[in-house]
């Protein structure tokens, strides 16, 4: 973590701050974290390249805010408390006002989760974020995606597709009521890690996993790694478009709904199972921390992911049900 | 960390292997970590950009050794015994010879530390390369930049300025003899992290570096940390630059000598300040690790860096003597 001059004058203008907590925060060679007894450390690391994950002329403070929800969605998704994070960022130059506005949004959110910046590496270079952020969790309680049983109940929260919709709109793939829009465009520019609700589902979840590349995609994880399959109801999942319960969006096509809702991608809410025996406490933790929960679907024994239609019949997800391929 | 299909068969392939330490590796939201009762977690990232850091060229096998080994340098510089990592890597195709190649480099560095790989992230864009990388250090003994006293020795491990030399005779700045360049070019390519002498520093050493930047530029951080001034010896650090040593390299002028070993960049050696009653115990840790270290001048209260030379003349740095400046 070596710097240089010029960085160095950016780094303590914009990102070097006191540290609370951690003993030893940005500017030697490493940081120093002391995890507290009895707590493991949850550690989580992703990449946001420009023109893969944002558009050049997205705002310098919403990229702040989203680089680092798209980490902290990880830590909710194992159940782990915030405690600190790096920051490695390659920029084409060092421009006072870009570095301002996104540590402005960086902050905004770190801050209100208690989530401190210990270190990091500041280089020349096209527009790349890469945030590595430490959580901590009691020994044994992280939610994994290898623990979903036959019979859980399947639920999301907050709601699905609108990142995608928003997406879509801004590709010029079709025209959104400018109300619409701005809704969905704020879910994808700056989703809201469910972190309190991760939390709240230790010891009550069985399974979870963050939705970053569409609910099916995702939820595949859960049964791969579980060794399981699981039906959706369709009715349900449908009713998770927020957009589309607006009375301008009320000709959406079932079909971009069901693309949207179930393949679509930086929704950054949490999928998990839970015991049938256990709704009332998923409700309750969800009301904790004021997180809207919708249960919809289960998991069977029968590998493979089915829908069930509106009318009770068992479908097979469509050709358009991938996920997100970063390889594609 | 969420992964899509196409990632998965290179990740399970190539990155992903058993844990032998962390409760939980590569493949669910987040990984695991439980640090020894006692111990705190040194933490550093770096992000390495093709054009900026390597050649697009180099072989992908040296760069994998290569793009941990600078973070395991970070860690050799707080004294810390290295544990796991993440990687977060983009690439322009998802290559199966490529994804090989690297991570047999990444992997041979990794297991010679002891080093396990526990999460990241594999997404398609320009080569680039982000690995953070933790190691333990007891409580209350990480060497830091801002611990050194007036009176101290200033030590260097191994040799410098092969890298650059290496580097300027790959941009064609000049000619080298083909041994010489093929070895200043393995100190460039495949530089050798010091892990053992970092940690036989400990309780030993005042204060610690890597040089990553250049010696002036990167002893400079210790100085303005400790908020103290430096003299060194040029006679000293002149017999640092093992290339001159080749019977074919006598003519090397001494001013391009200079700017190889005090402003090189990329040697990754430690640079430290021990009291002058621990000199014993240095070249005693150092043996232990086979690592050669060499005393290049002291510490003095006076603010910034002098240089005093073979004649017993003090001198200021010349303005070539500052740092790779990554703004520059």
């Amino acid at each position: 973590m070596t710097q240089t001059r010029g960085e160095f004058a950016l780094i303590r203008r914009f990102f070097q701050r006191p540290t609370k907590r951690s003993p030893l925060g940005v500017g030697d060679d490493c940081a120093l974290l002391a995890p507290r007894p009895g707590m493991q450390l949850a550690v989580s690391s992703d990449m946001l390249l420009q023109d893969r994950h944002f558009f050049p002329d997205v705002a310098p403070q919403l990229l702040g805010h989203k680089a680092l929800a798209v980490n902290l969605s990880d830590l909710a998704a194992c159940g782990a408390k915030p405690l600190a994070f790096t920051l490695a960022i390659a920029m084409p130059k060092a421009s006072a006002a870009w570095c301002q506005a996104f540590s402005k949004g960086l902050f905004a959110l770190a801050d209100a989760h208690d989530c401190e910046l210990i270190g990091g590496d500041t280089i020349q270079g096209p527009l790349s974020i890469c945030i590595t952020v430490f959580g901590e969790v009691p020994q044994g309680q992280a939610l994994l995606r290898s623990q979903a049983q036959v019979g859980d109940d399947i639920w999301v929260s907050g709601h699905l597709g609108d990142a995608r919709l928003a997406l879509e709109a801004l590709l010029r793939q079709h025209v959104l009521p400018a109300r619409v829009l701005s809704q969905a465009r704020q879910r994808l520019e700056q989703p809201t890690p469910r972190v309190e609700l991760g939390q709240a589902l230790r010891g009550i979840a069985n399974s979870a996993i963050d939705l970053s590349d569409g609910l099916m995609g995702d939820l595949g994880h859960i049964l791969v790694a579980s060794r399981v399959g699981a039906c959706l109801e369709l009715q349900v999942t449908r009713s998770l478009l927020k957009a589309a319960q607006h009375p301008q969006m009320r000709m959406l096509a079932t079909s971009r709904v069901d693309i949207c809702t179930l393949s679509g991608g930086d929704d950054y809410e949490l999928c998990f199972t839970a015991a049938p025996s256990q709704r009332a406490a998923v409700l309750q933790a969800a009301q904790s921390c004021a997180t809207p929960v919708s249960r919809i679907g289960q998991i069977e024994a029968e590998p493979g992911l089915r829908l069930r239609s509106p009318e009770g019949d068992l479908l097979q997800p469509p050709r358009w049900v991938s996920s997100f391929n970063h390889f594609s």
